[in-house]
């Protein structure tokens, strides 16, 4: 099945899962995305505003096509936010088994995913953001997903983000309510 | 005493501990340092080169004079190479304490500690790094220096580098390598 587009934005990201999520809700706006390669120039922050700005400011310059960014971390409370804006870095050292010692017989588990959506499609310049609030597990559970999904269960479920379907994660996830904002501004905005 | 400047450098960072270290090595060369407030963005890469390169570029840009930009991480072995090139961040957030749980029941403490050097000073564009490898101290041990130099023991050495004088971590760090090779080059280059 083709998906019918009344729009068309370029998904400046390397990673395939979020493509496939972020696919799913932009079909309920009749938005098409396409992933993109251009190249993503992340500055160093502790936020993630200044980072996704700049790397959707960059990436608009080089492909002058109407772009979306998103960037995302998880925020462990007891951690002081660690490992945040660079979530990504720190699943590719220490991994989920660093991050479940690093808690290990701290009583707090309290942790939220923020993403942080920067869309650019003059004249439109949209930042929205999503927060799903939740706690880390003991155990890594499920295969879904990706990243930190498998040690993350969202307030109010049983089931870690790794343990649901794409359409259920979106139901929660700080990415969908990022994204559904945006795209709900894009399309006022561009009258789509 | 009033210092002898063949040169002046400014150096862009808000580390007044680097400050101090690059001082003393810069008087063995007769060049002045003074600490600079320009923004250093820093983008985010796994390497220290590219994050120095375009922190000095940006800073040369918009100060238009010569400029020294320097940065450096703890690599350590078993946790692939964390906290590499996000130290401070790691440092702000889980600290010490964080790294010594994580390495609670690790036999191999190896680590290494780098740094880049870049001086943009035309006609002189030069980079330069220095490494110092040691191990990870099972407590941190010593109240000079910062960051995490109460817990690497540099090889050959029983101290901890938050044990020894700014005269005799420059003796071995790998900061005080890095920016001797950046002075004498720039020496030959400049004729100073």
């Amino acid at each position: 099945m083709r998906d019918t587009c009344n729009y068309k934005l370029y998904f400046i990201t390397n990673n395939v899962h979020k493509v496939e999520e972020v696919k799913l809700v932009a079909r309920e706006y009749s938005i098409c995305i396409e992933q993109a390669a251009a190249p993503k120039i992340e500055i160093q922050s502790n936020d993630l505003e200044p980072i996704a700005i700049n790397a959707a400011i960059k990436a608009y310059s080089s492909l002058r096509k109407p772009v979306l960014v998103e960037d995302a971390g998880l925020f462990i409370e007891s951690l002081n936010g660690f490992p945040g804006p660079y979530s990504s870095y720190v699943f590719k050292t220490i991994g989920i088994k660093g991050v479940i010692k690093l808690l290990n017989g701290i009583q707090d588990r309290r942790a939220y995913f923020k993403s942080v959506v920067v869309i650019i499609a003059p004249p439109a310049f949209i930042i929205e953001e999503g927060i799903v609030y939740g706690v880390i597990a003991s155990q890594p559970r499920g295969n879904k997903g990706f990243g930190f999904d498998p040690i993350f269960i969202p307030e109010g479920l049983k089931h870690t983000f790794a343990e649901l379907s794409i359409v259920e994660k979106n139901m929660y996830s700080h990415r969908a309510i990022a994204v559904r904002k945006a795209f709900t501004r894009l399309r006022d905005i561009l009258k789509i």
